[in-house]
């Protein structure tokens, strides 16, 4: 081996996905990149996420809409990037029940 | 439409990677994420990488080996994930001469 610390973001899918899982890939001053393991789960209904930071979120696998606090309601499929400033209200109404859907989110200050 | 700017890393792959293609997707405070693409292409022979920033990469498509000048090196395949710490010296050693390679670079401080 290299000594160089490699991940895959396909890889050790939690077989359990009653749960939403979050995984952190990366932390460093003012940055976290995690991973995200949905399969059919939405934000709590009472709850908006609002943010002190902001985030560039990524789809990797399977899909999911995110609603704002203005009515509007994106989806997004592998590939798609949205960026969410801090404090914009935000949640996910929907991701992919059939299969887990991967997210990548930065978050930066 | 909604007002929200979805992109997606898979689209608008240029036709002509005669000279690998870099894109910024998002430039923040000491923060800056790039798409790559590379079709066969390495850094030039003379030069290594040796960035004041440091660098989490991840292969989306396609496949890449980046070379350290302890003489390691390392292969990347889709959704393998890499961080480099500023000025550790590096190069793209190879890519993948057969379909373009979709790198997504998060250069931060």
């Amino acid at each position: 081996m290299t000594g160089h610390d490699i991940g895959n973001l396909f890889a050790n899918i939690p077989h359990d996905l009653s749960q939403e899982a979050s995984e952190d890939i990366l932390r460093s001053d003012g940055l976290r990149i995690e991973r995200i393991v949905s399969k059919g789960h939405t934000s709590p209904d009472e709850g908006w996420y609002d943010q002190d930071e902001h985030e560039w979120v990524l789809v990797l696998r399977g899909g999911g809409r995110i609603a704002f606090d203005d009515g509007s309601e994106v989806e997004l499929g592998v590939g798609d990037h949205l960026h969410i400033p801090a404090h914009r209200r935000h949640r996910v109404s929907w991701t992919d029940p059939s299969q887990p859907t991967l997210w990548l989110a930065v978050f930066h200050r």
